[in-house]
C-alpha cells in the first residue's frame, strides 16, 4: 500500500497564480514518490480580509451563519484553482468543499468544532488516482436534510482540518506548509542566532503557540497530540525538512528549555483595591467571557487590609472593549481603580519538565535582572515560565534569555526518530 | 394563506453595498404587504469575470467541474450579503446555496439542466418567517453521498433558478428585476419612441430573446411557459410595473407585430458552390455542433447546375473558430469557397400569428426597401420574420420598421389580465 500524505498550504502559499502553480509543482513532486495525497488549502492571501470588508460594508453585526457561508467561499476559490493548476500539469486532481470532504462539525458558527470526519468521498477519490484538494477552515453540520449548514472553524481552522483528516485517514505524515522554515527556539527576526528545532513535543509546541509563536494554532496541535498525528512544519518556498511536532520521550530533550516565546501585542489590566471576598473574580471575568475577550494570565496576590489587586493580560487590541465592559463593574463593586497598560509584552521560556527542575525560574529572573529589565508579572505552568515586561525591553530580553539557556547550541537529534 | 412571491435580482442590481441595501429595502417593502418571499440573486457585478480571470491565470483549459465550484462562490457571496442587509434592517432572512435550496441538476457541468427542485428546506424557512435568499445560477447533483457535486446552469441561469422555484413552490408571481424597466417594442437606445410592452406572450418573448433582446434568457422563458409561471420583468431602480410575460390569448394582441428585435453581433457565412447532394449539410454542421458553435439562421436556396450556396449566421465572436473548423471541410468536399462577413446584423419583427397573416412580410420588405436597405438573407418562423442586413443600416432599419408597424401606439390592455 502506498503511503498517504496530508499537506496543508496556508494563505501566503497560495496568494497568487504563480504561488499556486509553485504549490502544484511541489504536490506533483511528492506524488512522483508514489504517495497518495490529500491537500488542505487556506484562502488566498487577502481573500478573507476582502470578504470581511464586504460584510462590514453591509452591516456592523453580520449574522454568524451568513458569515460562515460567505467566508467559506475563500477556500472554495483557492481549492479549485490548486486543482486546476494540478490538472494543467497532468496530475489528476479534484477539489472538495469541507462539506464534500466529510468534515462534520457542531453548529457553533464562526468557531465550529469538528465532530467527525466521514472519509468515504476522500477515500473514493484517492482510490480513483486523484490528488484530493480539501477546502480548509470549514465544514458542515449533519442535518436530516441532504445539505447541512456551512460552518467555519475559526482561527487556525485549516491546520485543524489537515490534522483531523490525517488522523481519520491514518495518514503517514501531516505536513503544514507555511512561509517560515519551521519552529525556532525564538523569533528569528529578534534573536539573530535563533535555531530551527528539528523536533518539538506537542506540549512544548502548545505552550510556544499559546505564548505567541504564531506558526501553528493550538487547537490543531492539541488534535494532533490526542490522535498521535506527527506534524511536520515546513516552508512552501524551500526544501528544508522543517520541524517535526511529535511525542518526545527522549531524556536529552526533556527537562531543558526548548524555546523562548514572544508575544508583543499584550495589554495588562490591574484592578486596584478589589475587596478580598468570594465572587469578586467571577464578577470581573464573566462579563469578559460573555463578550468573547480572551483573558490570558491572571495574577492575584495575597491581599492585605481587606483588599487586593487583581491583574490579568489580554490581547492589546481588546483593551478598549475591556475598559468599556469593566468600568461599570469597577464602579458598582467599589474597586479603587482600573489601571491598564498596552505597553507590555510577554516572554516565556518553554520546555517539558522545566517547572519541576529547580533553578530555571531563578536563571530566567537573573538573566532579565542582569539585562536591567523589570518584571511586572509572573506566571508559570508545568512546562513554561512567563514574565510580563515593558514592551520596549522585549527584544533585549529575548536575546538575553536565548543566550542564558544556550538555545543556539544544536541538540544532536535524528529528526526522523526524535532520538539523539 | 399569504401570497408567495419569487423575486430575482441580476448582477447589476447587487453590484455594490449601496445597491444591495437598496435591494434589501425593496424586499422589505414587498414583505410589508404580507407576502412570503423567495429571492434569487446573481453574482455581484463583475465577480464572475474576476473568477474567470483567476482561472485563466492558472490554466487555459479549466476543468468544468472545478470551474463550477469556483463560479458558484459568486452567488454565495451576493446571497449572504443580501441576507445580512435584510437582517440589518430587521427582516429575518437566510441565504441558501443552490444545493441547500434543493436545486437538483444533471451532471452537465457549466450548462446543467434542472432535474428537480426539492422544496423542503425553502418551505421550512418560509414557514419560520424568513425571507429566503437563494444563490442563483447553480445547483447540485443528487448523489448517494451526503453532498453532491456543485453545478452551474450556464447563461441565464439565475432567471432559470427563479422560474423553477416559482413553478415548484406555486408562487403567485415571479418577478425578474433588472436594469431596464421591462420589455420594449425594440431597443430604446436605437429607436427613440420604443414603447414598453405591458404584456407579452411566452412565444413572442422567446422569439424576441432568441433574436437579440437580451433582457431574459430563453430557457427561463421556456420553463415559465411549460409551467404556466407568470413572469414580471421590472427595474430594480424604479417602481414601474414593467412587463408581464404570460399566455396571451386576447384577439387584439394576436396577429399583430409586437416588437422589433435587433442583434448587432452576427456573422454571416456562405459556402459557395456546394454540391447539391444528400449529406453535405451534415458534413458542415456536425463539426460546428461538436465544437459548440451555435448556428442560427440557415438558408439554402434551390440549386442549379448541380451546386448550391449554403448560408448561415453565427455569433460574430465565433467567426474565427468557424473558419478554422470549416476550411478543411471546404477543401475536402470541393466547395468553391467560404465567404464570410462580420459586418451584418439581424433584424426581426415578432408577433404571434403574423406568419399566417398575409401582408406582414411584404410590409417589412417594403419598409426596408423604402429606407434603401438591402436584405441579404431572409428566414421566417411562425411568429417571426427575420432579415440579415448590413450592420451599418441596423439603426435606420429599426426605426423604419418600428414606424411601419406603428409600435409607438399603445395597446389598451389591462396588464393584470392581459385584456383590452
Amino acid at each position: 500500500m502506498s503511503s498517504l500524505v496530508v499537506q496543508k498550504y496556508g494563505g501566503s502559499s497560495v496568494a497568487d497564480a504563480d504561488r499556486i502553480k509553485h504549490v502544484a509543482r511541489r504536490i506533483a513532486r511528492e506524488r512522483e514518490t508514489g504517495s497518495d495525497l490529500v491537500v488542505v488549502v487556506s484562502a488566498m492571501g487577502d481573500t478573507t480580509d476582502h470578504l470581511l470588508e464586504l460584510a462590514a460594508s453591509i452591516t456592523d453585526e453580520p449574522d454568524a451563519r451568513e458569515m460562515d457561508l460567505l467566508l467559506a467561499t475563500g477556500e472554495h476559490i483557492s481549492g479549485t484553482l490548486v486543482a486546476m493548476a494540478l490538472q494543467a500539469i497532468g496530475v489528476p486532481a479534484i477539489s472538495l468543499t469541507g462539506a464534500q470532504a466529510g468534515i462534520r462539525t457542531d453548529r457553533s458558527h464562526g468557531r465550529a468544532r469538528i465532530a467527525n470526519v466521514d472519509p468515504a468521498r476522500v477515500r473514493e477519490e484517492i482510490a480513483s488516482g486523484k490528488v484530493v484538494i480539501v477546502a480548509g477552515f470549514q465544514g458542515a453540520t449533519e442535518e436530516t436534510h441532504l445539505h447541512g449548514e456551512v460552518t467555519t472553524l475559526g482561527r487556525g481552522g485549516s491546520d485543524t482540518t489537515a490534522v483531523a483528516l490525517a488522523a481519520r485517514l491514518q495518514a503517514d505524515t501531516c505536513e503544514i506548509y507555511t512561509d517560515v522554515e519551521g519552529i525556532y527556539t525564538t523569533d528569528p527576526r529578534v534573536v539573530k542566532d535563533a535555531r530551527l528545532l528539528p523536533v518539538i513535543g506537542y506540549e512544548e509546541m502548545l505552550e510556544m503557540a499559546h505564548q505567541g509563536a504564531q506558526v501553528m494554532q493550538t487547537r490543531a496541535v492539541e488534535l494532533g497530540w490526542v490522535n498521535g498525528v506527527i506534524i511536520a512544519v515546513r516552508s512552501t518556498f524551500s526544501d528544508h525538512p522543517g520541524t517535526l511536532i511529535k511525542e518526545v520521550n527522549h531524556m536529552e530533550l526533556r527537562d531543558k528549555v526548548r524555546g523562548v516565546a514572544l508575544d508583543r501585542k499584550v495589554a495588562k489590566v490591574t484592578l486596584v483595591g478589589v475587596p478580598d471576598q468570594p465572587g469578586i473574580a467571577r464578577g470581573v471575568f464573566d462579563p469578559l467571557a460573555a463578550a468573547g475577550v480572551s483573558v490570558d494570565m491572571i495574577v492575584q496576590n495575597v491581599g492585605h487590609a481587606g483588599t487586593t489587586d487583581l491583574s490579568f493580560t489580554i490581547p492589546a487590541g481588546e483593551l478598549a472593549r475591556t475598559r468599556k465592559i469593566l468600568d461599570p463593574v469597577v464602579k458598582a463593586q467599589g474597586f479603587r481603580e482600573l489601571a491598564a497598560s498596552a505597553d507590555v509584552s510577554k516572554i516565556s521560556i518553554v520546555g517539558a519538565g522545566i517547572q519541576n527542575t529547580p533553578g530555571y525560574a531563578a536563571r530566567m529572573f537573573g538573566a532579565l535582572a542582569d539585562a536591567g529589565i523589570n518584571i511586572e508579572m509572573i506566571s508559570t505552568s508545568d512546562i513554561r515560565i512567563t514574565c510580563i515586561i515593558p514592551a520596549v525591553d522585549l527584544d533585549r530580553a529575548a536575546n538575553a534569555l536565548h543566550k542564558a539557556f544556550q538555545l543556539q547550541v544544536p541538540e544532536v537529534v535524528d529528526p526522523a526518530t526524535g532520538r539523539a
